[in-house]
Formats: structure tokens, C-alpha cells, sequence
């Protein structure tokens, strides 16, 4: 029985993990961003190489198959200079190409259907049936949609800040939030031709960001939010708007039969803190909420999900005891 | 009594007038992008020199002074090579740089206090009193703000068509409108792993446009809106949205008393059709809807507005006389 290769190749980072059929990781490595599109084709193949190099331990062994999660997996790659590649390292079989978002939805569950909901710099929603995606929601990017992402969360702070800043909207603590880390003195009183000082300093500082930046003060919404017990409205407002837009962006892809699927939540948005993903969970009702016996599944990122896809693809039968033996192994592996 | 040179200088074009203190427009000429900010200095006084020259009739005479009505146009700019190259052309007095809110505001009326709100690609609001600006909301620009704007509903309504072709969203005619508009073909059968393939494109095609260019999506909102009797209920709810938003940005400048002083509408998204002008009369109390006697005046430009302010600032008087004076000769000029 040959080991396995599967990479969560990411868009500024690639992560691959050599897997045996038990599930033990027995190597990890990782390198630059893998994803052809948004790096171009020659240097995510090198990153890709590079990560697994490092997961073989440098040394050329046989390995039964290479599975590559990205998104946009399945669009049209020229998978024949992914297999000269990856035979040149040991490959005997095939490369897979795979969904990132399936990556994800198996770092939180063994299971075959069920739903996934990721929000970090964007947002996106899958639905998985029979161990494959069925249905996909968002993930539109910053001008269409990603709505409740990080993006999403540092625009609508900014744009209530410059509301407060010309009254347009309600006073806020984000205000002060966003003045102290973009360094804009706030002296309320200064004004230019109608117009507050401050207001005229976060325009021009603002617009010399790429628009993607927006997402940097995201936390800051977080931040507010927890100043005097919660009693600043309009950053208590985002969050509960993010989690409506993101439960909208969920309930999209859900059926109402069979109930009680696995969930697995990811994207920082949704796991560090809790705020987010208790007001998407507030909004579904009750049967779409993940198992009866408890909350959806947090993950960080679709390593470990990478590899029990991996092996589920090359006919392993994944069960509780090979999943978690994914989980312990890999995270030995990366402390 | 010497003329007056007067110039309405936009990121785009501008437009120069000399007029006489009685309010007669002797000469009009236009030219490029005026706006030192946007375009540089150089090519912004070349273009204003231009424009100048073709107002003058080609012959170098003697002029009182020069206006330049700009956005941004109390910010602090090199009057003195402004001084010399007027000073060339005839020029007796000095260079006086302004505001063109306050150019769009007297193109409306000849009072010297009153609101202008002003909704073209970006939108933003005045209040003017003692003929100068003493309040300004928004004209944030379109990441923190520009509610209502041409742009806002661009954006708006690509983001709906976005939701309504993943099912998060509903049903609206804005989807085919669009998808014509941007050439792609409409299956609804068609998937590409979960995703609807339409979708697909249209990502590809909108981030293929820079940001701004989502204005040109605006008159598609109108033209959905009015499709089968006012039925959609998308493309309406995004008319009555830029109509709260605009409300919120004009309010936001209004001081309850004096009550029904001169409103002055400018911008495209304002001006052409009345749905969002409705929309935002209906979202202003009583006694802020403007003059008792009329809805708020309609304006197209900022050139009209240039002339009357060039003589209020050079101690002409302006009156209703004089300023119908303006309007009519500088019509027969434009045409």
C-alpha cells in the first residue's frame, strides 16, 4: 500500500503532507503561493514542488497519487506537466485536482454531505454531496459579493467612520479605532472648506490602499464591539449584519432534507472569537444547525482535510479513527 | 466696468464664460480636464487656458477677473501661476479659486444661502450660507461612500445580480439586463463545480472593469424598475435605497431653521428621470423640501452657477433679473 501526496495549495502559501492509508502523516512541508491563477502557472508548480520535496523528506520515493486542492480546481489545468512533475518525484499514479473548499469541509468531517462556510479575507458557501461539491454560494470577491468576509467587515467600518466623521451617521468608537491606526490626529474641530480635517485625511489615506486592504481592519469592528459592555450600536450592527449575509450565503446551498448534516466553519472571520458565527448561527433554523450533538466544526485552513480527501479518493474508506489519526499526526508535524 | 472670466473646471472637461456685470455671457469655450488634482497641474492650466482663449474670442482683452470653480478648491494650489498666466490673456485683477459645489448651487438660484445635493457618478451635499460653503456631507468617494451615487447603484445592482444567480438573493430582471449588457449568454443549466456558469463570467468580466466603471451598470436599475409595471421588486428597493441614502447625506447638512430655503438638485442620477428625486423629497420632513412655491431646481452643470458667483465675488448684486440674464444668453451661447 504506497503513501500519498495531497497539497492545500493557497494563494500566497502551499502546505503538502505526505499520508499513509491509516492516516499517520509522516511528512509536512511548505512553500509560496500554489494557485496557478493567481500566480501564474510556472511558479506554482515550483512552490507546489518545493512543499512536496519538503513532505518527502528530500528523498525520491514512490507515491501512489498527488492531490492538488485549489480553488478553482476544477477548471482547466494542463495536467499532463503536473504528472511529469510530480512522476519526477516519485509519483506512480495520477494527480487529482481538487476544491479547496472540499479541503476544508474535510478538515472538519469524515463524512460524505454536508455543509461548509468560510469566511476570512472573502466569504463562500459549499454544499457537499457523495464527496463532492454540489452546490456553491458567494465567493464572488470583493466587488460582487463576499459579503460577511473580512473585506466586507473593514468596509463597512471605514464607511461608518467617514458617516460619523460628517454626520451623516451615528457617532461610533470605531471612529477612534481607525483614526489611531491609520496615525490621523483627531481634532474634531478642524475643518477645510466644510469639510472635517479628520474625514479629509482618511479619504486620501484610504484611497492610497489597494481596496483588498480594507480587510486589515476588520478586527477593529471586533474591538469596538466588546468596548463598554457592548454598547456601541454600529459596530454591534456589522456584526450582526455580517452574520446575516453570511447565514443568507449558507442557507443558500442547504436542503432542508436529510437534516442535521455536519458543518464545519472556517476563515477567521467565523473561528477566532465567537461573535460571527454565533449570529449566523442565531439566524438558521433549527435542523440546519450541524449535528444535535453540538456546534459546527472549527478549522484553520484545509491541510488536514487535504489528506483525508486524498485518501478517500484513492478508495480508503476515511472513519472516525482514520480521521483523527490525520489530525494527531499533522499537528505533531507542524508544532 | 470691466467682464469677468469665469471657468467651471472638471476632471474631464471644462468650461470657460466671460460675462458682463448685467449677467450677458459674451463668449463660451470649453476644453479638457481642468482639475489640477486629478490631472496634474500643467495639463490642468493648459486646459484652462484653452478654454479660456476660446471664451475670449481668441483676442487678448482686458478682463476684471478670473473665477475657477473646482472640486477640492480651497486646497491650497500656486495662485501665483495661475496669476501669470491669466495676467496674459488680459487678465487686470486676480485668480479666485472655488468651490464647484458652490458653482452647482448658484446655478439653481442667485440666493445666498440654501442646499445643493448633487448625485453624478460620486454624490455629495452643501450647505451654503452668506455664499459660502459652511457644511459638506459625503463626496467620499466610491470605497468610503458616495451613497446614492451613479456608482452605488452600479454596484448595487451588479452585487444583486451576483445573489440572484447563486439563489442567495431573488429573482430580478436586473440579471438579463446585465447579462446582455456584458455579452454573456444565459444558461441556467449551465454549472462549473456547483457554481452557475453565467456567474462564472460575470466575475471574470467585472474585475476585468476598474472600480468606477460600475456607474455605467446605473441605468440599468431605471430601466429595470420600470419593466412590467414597477414589479421588480430589487431594482425598486435599490431606487428607494439611494433615495434614503441621498435623504441622510443632504439631511446631514440641513439646519432646521430658516425653513424652505433654495434646494438645488445636480447630477445625473437626480436629474434625468424623478424616480430618485422622488424618492429623496419623500425622506425630507416638511419645511426642508425646499421653497413653498416649487420642487427643488434642477441643474445640469456648474457653468451658469461660475458666471453668477464670478460677479457676486467681484460686488455685482445679483438678482433674479440678472440671473435669468445669465441662463438665457449662456444657453444661446451652448447651442
Amino acid at each position: 500500500m504506497l503513501n500519498h501526496l495531497v497539497i492545500d495549495a493557497g494563494g500566497t502559501s502551499s502546505r503538502a503532507v505526505l499520508v499513509k492509508p491509516d492516516g499517520s502523516c509522516l511528512g509536512y512541508g511548505t512553500a509560496g503561493g500554489g494557485n496557478p491563477v493567481s500566480r501564474g502557472f510556472e511558479p506554482a508548480l515550483e512552490a507546489l514542488v518545493e512543499a512536496s520535496k519538503a513532505a518527502l523528506g528530500g528523498v525520491i520515493q514512490p507515491f501512489g497519487s498527488a492531490t492538488l486542492c485549489m480553488a478553482g480546481g476544477s477548471l482547466d489545468l494542463p495536467k499532463q506537466l503536473f504528472n511529469e512533475r510530480f512522476t519526477s518525484l516519485g509519483l506512480q499514479g495520477e494527480v487529482l485536482i481538487e476544491s479547496d473548499l472540499l479541503a476544508t469541509f474535510y478538515s472538519g468531517t469524515y463524512q460524505n454531505n454536508g455543509y461548509a462556510l468560510i469566511a476570512g479575507t472573502g466569504a463562500v458557501a459549499a454544499r457537499v454531496e457523495n464527496a463532492h461539491l454540489a452546490a456553491v454560494s458567494d465567493g464572488t470577491g470583493w466587488m460582487l459579493g463576499d459579503n460577511g468576509s473580512g473585506f466586507w467587515l473593514g468596509r463597512e467600518a471605514v464607511r461608518a467612520v467617514a458617516a460619523a466623521l460628517d454626520t451623516r451617521g451615528p457617532q461610533t468608537a470605531l471612529t477612534e479605532l481607525l483614526l489611531a491606526d491609520l496615525e490621523i490626529a483627531y481634532d474634531a474641530r478642524s475643518t477645510m472648506s466644510g469639510r472635517s480635517g479628520p474625514l479629509q485625511e482618511l479619504i486620501a489615506k484610504i484611497y492610497a490602499l489597494p481596496p483588498i486592504e480594507m480587510s486589515r481592519f476588520a478586527p477593529l469592528v471586533f474591538q469596538a464591539a466588546s468596548l463598554n459592555g457592548g454598547a456601541d450600536s454600529v459596530a454591534q450592527g456589522i456584526i450582526d449584519d455580517a452574520g446575516t449575509e453570511l447565514a443568507r450565503t449558507l442557507r443558500a446551498v442547504m436542503t432542508p432534507t436529510p437534516a442535521n448534516l455536519p458543518l464545519v466553519f472556517g476563515g477567521s472571520v467565523l473561528t477566532k472569537g465567537n461573535t460571527v458565527s454565533q449570529a449566523v448561527l442565531a439566524k438558521l433554523p433549527q435542523g440546519l444547525r450541524g449535528p444535535s450533538d453540538g456546534d459546527p466544526a472549527l478549522v484553520n485552513d484545509g491541510v488536514a482535510g487535504a489528506a483525508v480527501l486524498g485518501l478517500k479518493r484513492n478508495g480508503v474508506e476515511v472513519d472516525q479513527k482514520i480521521f483523527e489519526t490525520v489530525a494527531i499526526t499533522l499537528a505533531a508535524l507542524r508544532n
